[in-house]
């Protein structure tokens, strides 16, 4: 069995997950949902993903998965994209609970609503979103002053995680010209052998 | 040199590093940090934590971690409450990342504002937050109604990380009577040997 990617091409989740799998050579099949119209969610992937979001993937024995960044480190262990040294096995995850509990919830929910939502609704504070996504910025670009990538001074899932919604912020209206560190990591990943365009 | 903890006794997220530390006989010293006077975080967590969050570490060799889940994943792995099997590991951490992403962000952030932060500002969308916490409490009831623990039917740090905010959803006035399931799976982590209450 082919692993199977429940996917949509403008999510930076499931553009992780494609990321990783283009890296390491994995084949699949996509099967496209809806961000949009979330009414048939629980039909699609009910029983895959337990609460309902994409990426979810069905492994080649059979098994699913979801979580994006848990995707990715179960695809990248093993391989040169994740560490074995204990330390910075552990600094990955830092980074990578950093971008799910700080970074995407604001970076990339207003991107969503300002660029494919029809504008942000009425009831969300946009403004403390806005914040949220700076702090994260600046975080990033303290770390970056010093760093070449985020662990280990080299390439990693964890660099994956981040890339992922960083790149398309300026579509959220992040502007990214004041973190010019950030700019030239961005720089640093795209130049990276295998990374391939979000909506490839 | 001791593991040193910065930490909060109110806080689920130190709890989570408490909980495994007590579990692993892990000796370390604790540094209490405010979470409701935030204007020494750069002093305190600089170079610790690059968010600035707590519960923050430095280990032995003196090197920082943060995240409370990477730090329980780093401490755990190797022991029980860390499978070696590929899949159960990237389970558990589907499971963290649920916790980090659907979870905390409402039940916790509900519980600290009812619970000590004087009530919710009123620029928050509490409605939707409570919808949230509502959201993540009825997956976790759909996962435990036909399992007795998150991951290969046995106690790891995937029930650590959600055991720490859900068991003192109350406070944040979430009830637990709607999730007979979680109530049950509550008291089978309860009566896990070595499990300690939040302000032990």
């Amino acid at each position: 069995m082919t692993v199977l990617l429940y996917d949509n091409p403008f999510s930076g989740n499931c553009y992780k997950v494609r990321l990783i799998f283009n890296l390491l050579g994995i084949e699949h099949e996509r099967r496209e949902v809806s961000v949009l119209d979330r009414a048939d969610r629980v039909e699609k992937l009910g029983g895959l993903s337990p609460a309902l979001t994409i990426p979810a993937v069905v492994l080649e024995d059979g098994r699913p998965l979801a979580e994006s960044n848990a995707i990715v480190w179960h695809f990248a262990d093993g391989s040169a994209y994740l560490p074995d040294d204990p330390y910075e096995r552990a600094q990955v995850l830092q980074w990578m609970f950093f971008e799910q509990y700080k970074h995407e919830p604001a970076i990339a929910v207003l991107r969503f609503w300002v660029a494919i939502g029809g504008g942000p609704p009425p009831e969300m504070n946009v403004e403390a979103m806005r914040a949220d996504g700076h702090f994260a910025l600046k975080v990033m670009e303290r770390h970056l002053r010093d760093h070449e990538f985020f662990v280990g001074e080299r390439f990693t899932i964890a660099d994956i995680a981040l890339y992922a919604y960083t790149h398309v912020a300026p579509e959220g209206g992040f502007e990214l010209e004041p973190y010019p560190a950030v700019g030239e990591w961005l720089e640093r990943v795209a130049a990276q052998p295998g990374i391939v365009p979000i909506d490839a």
